[in-house]
Protein backbone atom coordinates (compact mmCIF):
# COMPACT_ATOMS: atom_id res chain seq x y z
CA UNK A 1 0.00 0.00 0.00
CA UNK A 2 0.88 3.63 -0.69
CA UNK A 3 2.48 5.82 2.12
CA UNK A 4 1.56 8.90 0.35
CA UNK A 5 -0.95 10.73 2.00
CA UNK A 6 -2.89 11.82 -1.25
CA UNK A 7 -3.19 8.15 -2.69
CA UNK A 8 -5.90 7.57 0.58
CA UNK A 9 -9.21 8.21 0.51
CA UNK A 10 -10.57 10.97 1.46
CA UNK A 11 -12.35 9.51 4.73
CA UNK A 12 -8.69 7.86 5.51
CA UNK A 13 -7.02 11.08 5.04
CA UNK A 14 -10.23 13.49 7.36
CA UNK A 15 -9.54 10.59 10.13
CA UNK A 16 -5.68 11.08 9.82
CA UNK A 17 -6.55 14.63 10.52
CA UNK A 18 -8.71 14.02 13.40
CA UNK A 19 -6.33 12.21 14.87
CA UNK A 20 -3.75 12.91 17.77
CA UNK A 21 -0.82 11.96 15.12
CA UNK A 22 1.69 14.96 14.46
CA UNK A 23 0.49 14.57 10.49
CA UNK A 24 -1.54 15.57 9.05
CA UNK A 25 -2.47 18.56 10.43
CA UNK A 26 -2.96 22.02 9.94
CA UNK A 27 -0.11 22.26 7.16
CA UNK A 28 -1.39 19.44 5.59
CA UNK A 29 -4.96 21.16 5.00
CA UNK A 30 -3.49 24.43 4.06
CA UNK A 31 -1.90 22.44 1.01
CA UNK A 32 -4.73 21.06 0.17
CA UNK A 33 -6.80 24.08 0.12
CA UNK A 34 -4.61 25.42 -2.36
CA UNK A 35 -4.52 22.61 -3.88
CA UNK A 36 -8.83 22.38 -4.47
CA UNK A 37 -8.73 26.23 -5.32
CA UNK A 38 -5.74 25.37 -8.24
CA UNK A 39 -8.16 22.25 -9.61
CA UNK A 40 -11.16 25.09 -9.42
CA UNK A 41 -9.56 27.28 -11.54
CA UNK A 42 -8.70 24.37 -13.92
CA UNK A 43 -12.33 23.60 -13.51
CA UNK A 44 -13.28 26.69 -14.74
CA UNK A 45 -11.13 26.32 -17.76
CA UNK A 46 -11.90 23.08 -18.41
CA UNK A 47 -15.86 24.38 -18.65
CA UNK A 48 -14.89 27.26 -21.10
CA UNK A 49 -12.09 25.73 -23.31
CA UNK A 50 -13.97 24.11 -26.89
CA UNK A 51 -17.20 26.96 -26.12
CA UNK A 52 -18.18 28.93 -29.07
CA UNK A 53 -19.54 31.81 -26.87
CA UNK A 54 -15.72 32.15 -25.04
CA UNK A 55 -13.79 32.23 -28.60
CA UNK A 56 -11.81 35.38 -27.64
CA UNK A 57 -10.23 34.12 -24.62
CA UNK A 58 -9.59 30.74 -25.69
CA UNK A 59 -5.46 31.16 -25.91
CA UNK A 60 -5.68 32.98 -22.31
CA UNK A 61 -7.65 29.97 -20.77
CA UNK A 62 -5.53 27.36 -22.02
CA UNK A 63 -2.25 29.21 -20.57
CA UNK A 64 -4.36 29.78 -17.46
CA UNK A 65 -5.13 26.13 -17.32
CA UNK A 66 -1.64 25.21 -17.71
CA UNK A 67 -0.36 27.35 -14.59
CA UNK A 68 -3.35 25.69 -12.13
CA UNK A 69 -2.35 22.55 -13.06
CA UNK A 70 0.71 22.85 -12.65
CA UNK A 71 -0.02 24.67 -9.21
CA UNK A 72 -2.22 21.92 -8.12
CA UNK A 73 0.57 19.38 -8.52
CA UNK A 74 3.20 21.54 -6.66
CA UNK A 75 0.53 21.59 -3.97
CA UNK A 76 -0.01 18.01 -3.95
CA UNK A 77 3.73 16.98 -3.90
CA UNK A 78 3.86 19.97 -0.87
CA UNK A 79 1.33 18.27 1.22
CA UNK A 80 3.39 14.85 0.90
CA UNK A 81 6.77 17.18 2.04
CA UNK A 82 4.57 18.62 4.58
CA UNK A 83 3.86 15.59 6.40
CA UNK A 84 7.43 14.47 5.86
CA UNK A 85 8.82 17.75 7.58
CA UNK A 86 6.09 17.16 10.64
CA UNK A 87 7.27 13.51 11.02
CA UNK A 88 10.87 14.76 11.23
CA UNK A 89 9.95 17.18 13.92
CA UNK A 90 8.06 14.97 15.81
CA UNK A 91 11.18 12.42 15.55
CA UNK A 92 13.73 14.97 16.64
CA UNK A 93 12.11 15.42 20.13
CA UNK A 94 11.77 11.66 20.70
CA UNK A 95 15.74 11.52 20.43
CA UNK A 96 17.29 10.58 23.52
CA UNK A 97 18.58 13.34 26.10
CA UNK A 98 19.84 11.41 28.70
CA UNK A 99 23.91 12.92 28.09
CA UNK A 100 24.90 16.10 27.60
CA UNK A 101 26.34 15.23 24.27
CA UNK A 102 22.88 13.50 22.94
CA UNK A 103 21.27 16.67 24.61
CA UNK A 104 23.14 19.19 21.71
CA UNK A 105 22.58 16.02 18.99
CA UNK A 106 18.89 16.34 19.80
CA UNK A 107 18.56 20.42 20.03
CA UNK A 108 20.21 20.37 16.73
CA UNK A 109 18.35 17.88 15.03
CA UNK A 110 15.21 19.49 16.68
CA UNK A 111 15.92 23.20 14.52
CA UNK A 112 17.22 21.68 11.89
CA UNK A 113 13.63 19.78 11.95
CA UNK A 114 11.64 22.69 12.78
CA UNK A 115 13.77 24.89 9.64
CA UNK A 116 12.51 22.13 7.34
CA UNK A 117 8.68 22.46 8.64
CA UNK A 118 8.68 26.24 8.10
CA UNK A 119 10.35 26.13 4.75
CA UNK A 120 7.75 23.56 3.20
CA UNK A 121 4.86 25.45 4.36
CA UNK A 122 6.49 29.03 2.93
CA UNK A 123 6.27 27.07 0.12
CA UNK A 124 2.45 26.19 0.53
CA UNK A 125 2.12 30.11 1.05
CA UNK A 126 3.51 30.90 -2.19
CA UNK A 127 1.76 28.63 -4.31
CA UNK A 128 -1.56 29.53 -2.92
CA UNK A 129 -0.71 33.11 -3.77
CA UNK A 130 -0.19 32.12 -7.31
CA UNK A 131 -3.20 30.24 -7.32
CA UNK A 132 -5.08 33.19 -5.82
CA UNK A 133 -4.17 35.38 -8.44
CA UNK A 134 -4.78 33.04 -11.04
CA UNK A 135 -8.75 33.28 -9.87
CA UNK A 136 -8.95 36.95 -10.95
CA UNK A 137 -8.77 36.01 -15.02
CA UNK A 138 -10.74 32.77 -14.59
CA UNK A 139 -13.76 35.14 -12.73
CA UNK A 140 -13.22 37.37 -15.57
CA UNK A 141 -12.79 35.31 -18.50
CA UNK A 142 -13.88 32.14 -17.55
CA UNK A 143 -17.44 30.59 -18.20
CA UNK A 144 -20.01 32.60 -16.06
CA UNK A 145 -21.95 29.11 -15.66
CA UNK A 146 -18.86 28.26 -13.34
CA UNK A 147 -18.35 31.66 -11.99
CA UNK A 148 -19.55 30.44 -8.55
CA UNK A 149 -16.67 27.89 -8.54
CA UNK A 150 -13.74 30.63 -9.52
CA UNK A 151 -14.82 32.24 -6.18
CA UNK A 152 -14.80 28.93 -4.10
CA UNK A 153 -11.20 28.83 -5.73
CA UNK A 154 -10.22 32.42 -4.40
CA UNK A 155 -11.50 31.56 -1.14
CA UNK A 156 -9.80 28.30 -0.13
CA UNK A 157 -6.35 29.42 -2.44
CA UNK A 158 -6.33 32.57 0.24
CA UNK A 159 -7.83 30.12 3.35
CA UNK A 160 -4.91 28.11 2.02
CA UNK A 161 -2.14 31.28 1.95
CA UNK A 162 -2.86 31.91 5.49
CA UNK A 163 -3.13 28.70 6.87
CA UNK A 164 0.31 28.05 6.08
CA UNK A 165 1.13 31.33 7.58
CA UNK A 166 0.12 30.13 11.00
CA UNK A 167 2.05 26.81 10.65
CA UNK A 168 5.15 29.27 9.75
CA UNK A 169 4.75 31.78 13.05
CA UNK A 170 4.18 28.49 15.42
CA UNK A 171 7.46 27.11 13.89
CA UNK A 172 9.10 30.74 13.77
CA UNK A 173 8.98 31.08 17.34
CA UNK A 174 10.76 28.00 18.15
CA UNK A 175 13.55 28.40 15.99
CA UNK A 176 16.47 30.08 17.15
CA UNK A 177 18.32 31.06 14.30
CA UNK A 178 17.06 34.73 14.19
CA UNK A 179 18.42 35.28 10.78
CA UNK A 180 16.83 32.48 9.57
CA UNK A 181 13.12 34.22 11.10
CA UNK A 182 13.54 37.45 10.31
CA UNK A 183 14.11 36.48 6.59
CA UNK A 184 11.49 33.95 6.58
CA UNK A 185 9.16 37.01 8.68
CA UNK A 186 9.80 39.53 5.70
CA UNK A 187 8.97 36.91 3.48
CA UNK A 188 6.07 36.01 4.70
CA UNK A 189 4.42 39.56 4.97
CA UNK A 190 5.67 40.14 1.34
CA UNK A 191 2.97 37.00 0.69
CA UNK A 192 0.39 37.93 2.72
CA UNK A 193 0.23 41.92 1.54
CA UNK A 194 -3.34 42.67 -0.13
CA UNK A 195 -3.87 39.18 -0.33
CA UNK A 196 -6.92 39.11 1.74
CA UNK A 197 -8.28 42.48 -0.31
CA UNK A 198 -7.99 40.44 -3.11
CA UNK A 199 -9.99 37.76 -2.25
CA UNK A 200 -12.53 39.98 -1.66
CA UNK A 201 -12.62 42.04 -4.47
CA UNK A 202 -12.98 38.76 -6.48
CA UNK A 203 -15.55 37.26 -3.94
CA UNK A 204 -17.71 40.66 -4.66
CA UNK A 205 -16.62 40.22 -8.63
CA UNK A 206 -18.16 36.63 -8.88
CA UNK A 207 -21.38 37.75 -6.45
CA UNK A 208 -22.27 40.57 -8.86
CA UNK A 209 -21.55 38.36 -12.05
CA UNK A 210 -23.68 35.94 -10.49
CA UNK B 1 -16.22 0.29 -6.49
CA UNK B 2 -17.84 2.19 -4.62
CA UNK B 3 -19.42 5.37 -5.90
CA UNK B 4 -18.89 7.84 -3.11
CA UNK B 5 -16.40 10.46 -4.06
CA UNK B 6 -15.21 10.02 -0.24
CA UNK B 7 -14.24 6.75 -0.95
CA UNK B 8 -11.78 7.61 -3.82
CA UNK B 9 -8.58 9.21 -3.07
CA UNK B 10 -6.97 12.37 -2.29
CA UNK B 11 -5.66 12.83 -5.93
CA UNK B 12 -8.64 11.30 -7.47
CA UNK B 13 -10.82 13.27 -5.38
CA UNK B 14 -9.01 16.71 -7.26
CA UNK B 15 -8.79 14.98 -10.93
CA UNK B 16 -12.32 14.91 -10.78
CA UNK B 17 -12.47 18.38 -9.65
CA UNK B 18 -10.49 19.92 -12.29
CA UNK B 19 -12.19 18.21 -15.07
CA UNK B 20 -15.33 19.68 -16.91
CA UNK B 21 -17.74 17.67 -15.04
CA UNK B 22 -20.51 19.40 -13.06
CA UNK B 23 -19.57 17.73 -10.46
CA UNK B 24 -17.70 17.97 -8.10
CA UNK B 25 -17.54 21.54 -8.01
CA UNK B 26 -17.54 24.54 -5.36
CA UNK B 27 -20.16 22.92 -3.41
CA UNK B 28 -18.40 19.84 -3.00
CA UNK B 29 -15.50 21.85 -1.37
CA UNK B 30 -17.73 23.49 0.58
CA UNK B 31 -18.31 20.70 2.22
CA UNK B 32 -14.80 19.10 2.25
CA UNK B 33 -13.21 22.67 3.57
CA UNK B 34 -16.01 22.15 6.62
CA UNK B 35 -15.02 18.75 7.19
CA UNK B 36 -11.60 19.35 7.08
CA UNK B 37 -11.69 22.23 9.79
CA UNK B 38 -14.24 19.56 12.12
CA UNK B 39 -11.80 17.22 12.02
CA UNK B 40 -9.06 19.75 13.20
CA UNK B 41 -10.78 20.53 15.90
CA UNK B 42 -10.81 17.13 16.92
CA UNK B 43 -7.40 16.50 16.17
CA UNK B 44 -6.71 19.75 18.75
CA UNK B 45 -9.11 17.82 21.34
CA UNK B 46 -7.36 14.84 20.66
CA UNK B 47 -4.15 16.03 21.44
CA UNK B 48 -5.65 17.31 24.82
CA UNK B 49 -7.63 14.70 26.03
CA UNK B 50 -5.17 12.65 28.64
CA UNK B 51 -2.81 15.47 29.43
CA UNK B 52 -1.91 16.22 32.73
CA UNK B 53 -1.82 19.96 32.40
CA UNK B 54 -4.86 20.38 30.54
CA UNK B 55 -6.91 18.22 33.60
CA UNK B 56 -9.33 21.28 34.47
CA UNK B 57 -10.76 20.75 30.84
CA UNK B 58 -11.01 17.27 30.11
CA UNK B 59 -15.04 17.25 30.23
CA UNK B 60 -15.42 20.17 28.25
CA UNK B 61 -13.10 18.74 25.67
CA UNK B 62 -14.66 15.54 25.50
CA UNK B 63 -17.94 17.34 24.82
CA UNK B 64 -16.24 19.70 22.07
CA UNK B 65 -15.17 16.41 20.35
CA UNK B 66 -18.38 14.66 20.52
CA UNK B 67 -19.73 17.47 18.32
CA UNK B 68 -16.53 18.00 16.29
CA UNK B 69 -16.97 14.46 14.93
CA UNK B 70 -20.43 14.23 14.65
CA UNK B 71 -20.08 17.58 12.45
CA UNK B 72 -17.33 15.76 10.06
CA UNK B 73 -19.51 13.00 9.45
CA UNK B 74 -22.50 15.22 8.77
CA UNK B 75 -20.39 16.92 6.35
CA UNK B 76 -18.92 14.28 4.54
CA UNK B 77 -22.40 13.07 3.89
CA UNK B 78 -23.64 16.37 2.69
CA UNK B 79 -20.58 16.26 0.26
CA UNK B 80 -21.82 13.08 -1.25
CA UNK B 81 -25.64 15.11 -1.36
CA UNK B 82 -24.00 17.84 -3.18
CA UNK B 83 -22.55 15.53 -5.86
CA UNK B 84 -25.91 13.86 -6.12
CA UNK B 85 -27.58 17.15 -6.48
CA UNK B 86 -25.85 18.79 -9.22
CA UNK B 87 -26.04 15.57 -10.77
CA UNK B 88 -29.77 15.76 -10.75
CA UNK B 89 -29.83 19.16 -12.42
CA UNK B 90 -27.47 18.01 -14.80
CA UNK B 91 -29.88 15.25 -15.65
CA UNK B 92 -32.76 17.63 -15.53
CA UNK B 93 -31.00 19.94 -18.25
CA UNK B 94 -30.46 16.80 -20.18
CA UNK B 95 -34.25 15.98 -20.66
CA UNK B 96 -36.05 15.56 -24.10
CA UNK B 97 -37.56 19.48 -25.57
CA UNK B 98 -39.28 18.92 -28.20
CA UNK B 99 -42.82 19.28 -27.68
CA UNK B 100 -44.67 21.44 -25.25
CA UNK B 101 -45.56 18.93 -23.02
CA UNK B 102 -41.67 17.67 -22.99
CA UNK B 103 -40.32 21.58 -22.42
CA UNK B 104 -43.02 21.72 -19.23
CA UNK B 105 -41.74 18.42 -17.48
CA UNK B 106 -38.11 19.12 -18.18
CA UNK B 107 -38.44 23.04 -17.08
CA UNK B 108 -40.02 22.01 -13.86
CA UNK B 109 -37.83 18.91 -13.39
CA UNK B 110 -34.76 21.54 -13.35
CA UNK B 111 -36.57 23.68 -10.80
CA UNK B 112 -37.01 20.64 -8.39
CA UNK B 113 -33.84 20.14 -8.75
CA UNK B 114 -32.74 23.92 -8.43
CA UNK B 115 -34.00 23.88 -5.19
CA UNK B 116 -32.68 20.50 -4.11
CA UNK B 117 -29.24 21.52 -5.35
CA UNK B 118 -29.80 25.08 -2.88
CA UNK B 119 -31.12 23.04 0.01
CA UNK B 120 -27.73 20.91 -0.02
CA UNK B 121 -25.46 24.02 0.55
CA UNK B 122 -27.36 25.51 3.16
CA UNK B 123 -27.24 22.98 4.99
CA UNK B 124 -23.39 22.95 4.56
CA UNK B 125 -23.29 26.58 5.34
CA UNK B 126 -25.16 25.66 8.56
CA UNK B 127 -22.74 22.96 9.97
CA UNK B 128 -19.82 24.70 8.42
CA UNK B 129 -21.25 27.53 10.90
CA UNK B 130 -21.34 25.14 13.93
CA UNK B 131 -17.91 24.19 13.16
CA UNK B 132 -16.80 27.42 13.03
CA UNK B 133 -18.18 28.17 16.49
CA UNK B 134 -16.11 25.12 17.77
CA UNK B 135 -12.83 26.75 16.80
CA UNK B 136 -13.07 29.42 19.83
CA UNK B 137 -13.25 26.53 22.34
CA UNK B 138 -10.67 24.96 20.74
CA UNK B 139 -8.22 27.44 20.57
CA UNK B 140 -9.17 28.82 24.40
CA UNK B 141 -8.66 25.68 26.23
CA UNK B 142 -7.02 22.99 24.02
CA UNK B 143 -3.49 22.13 23.82
CA UNK B 144 -1.29 25.29 23.10
CA UNK B 145 0.78 23.74 21.06
CA UNK B 146 -1.82 22.66 18.42
CA UNK B 147 -3.10 26.17 18.36
CA UNK B 148 -2.33 26.73 15.41
CA UNK B 149 -4.54 24.08 13.51
CA UNK B 150 -7.53 25.06 15.97
CA UNK B 151 -6.82 28.48 13.63
CA UNK B 152 -6.51 26.52 10.62
CA UNK B 153 -9.69 24.97 11.49
CA UNK B 154 -11.45 28.34 11.72
CA UNK B 155 -10.21 29.56 8.06
CA UNK B 156 -11.18 26.56 6.64
CA UNK B 157 -14.69 26.20 8.36
CA UNK B 158 -15.32 30.37 7.41
CA UNK B 159 -14.03 29.50 3.62
CA UNK B 160 -16.71 26.59 3.82
CA UNK B 161 -19.21 28.56 4.63
CA UNK B 162 -18.94 31.53 2.48
CA UNK B 163 -18.32 29.12 -0.73
CA UNK B 164 -21.54 27.45 -0.03
CA UNK B 165 -23.14 30.77 0.19
CA UNK B 166 -21.57 31.10 -3.45
CA UNK B 167 -23.17 27.91 -4.50
CA UNK B 168 -26.42 29.25 -3.04
CA UNK B 169 -26.68 32.18 -4.21
CA UNK B 170 -25.73 31.28 -8.25
CA UNK B 171 -28.92 28.69 -7.26
CA UNK B 172 -30.93 30.99 -6.52
CA UNK B 173 -30.50 33.65 -9.15
CA UNK B 174 -32.39 30.36 -11.72
CA UNK B 175 -35.22 29.62 -9.16
CA UNK B 176 -38.43 31.23 -9.79
CA UNK B 177 -40.18 30.35 -6.60
CA UNK B 178 -39.72 33.61 -4.77
CA UNK B 179 -41.32 32.90 -1.95
CA UNK B 180 -38.50 30.16 -1.62
CA UNK B 181 -35.91 32.47 -2.65
CA UNK B 182 -36.34 34.90 -0.35
CA UNK B 183 -36.68 32.25 2.76
CA UNK B 184 -33.39 30.95 1.48
CA UNK B 185 -32.01 34.35 1.44
CA UNK B 186 -32.58 35.52 4.67
CA UNK B 187 -31.83 32.24 6.20
CA UNK B 188 -28.19 32.31 4.56
CA UNK B 189 -27.63 36.32 5.33
CA UNK B 190 -28.51 35.32 9.22
CA UNK B 191 -25.99 32.63 8.26
CA UNK B 192 -23.37 34.54 7.07
CA UNK B 193 -23.70 37.29 10.05
CA UNK B 194 -20.86 38.54 11.85
CA UNK B 195 -18.59 35.07 10.83
CA UNK B 196 -16.02 36.61 8.65
CA UNK B 197 -15.47 38.65 11.96
CA UNK B 198 -15.65 35.46 14.19
CA UNK B 199 -13.32 33.87 12.06
CA UNK B 200 -10.73 37.24 12.22
CA UNK B 201 -10.86 37.13 16.14
CA UNK B 202 -10.02 33.86 16.28
CA UNK B 203 -7.38 34.10 13.84
CA UNK B 204 -6.11 36.83 16.03
CA UNK B 205 -6.63 35.30 19.46
CA UNK B 206 -4.41 32.33 17.76
CA UNK B 207 -1.28 34.38 16.61
CA UNK B 208 -1.82 36.05 20.16
CA UNK B 209 -0.97 32.33 21.69
CA UNK B 210 1.90 31.46 19.29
Amino acid sequence: MSEKLTDKTVTTFLDALASSAPAPGGGSVAALAGAMGSALVSMVCNLTLGKKRYADVQDDIRALVTQSEALRHELVNLLEADVQAYTGVSNAYKMPKETEEEKATRTAAIQEALKEATVVPMQVAEACCRALDLCTPAAEKGNVYAVSDAGVAALMAEAGLRSAALNIYINLNAIQDTSFCAEMGSKLDALLAGKPELKDEIYEMVVAKL
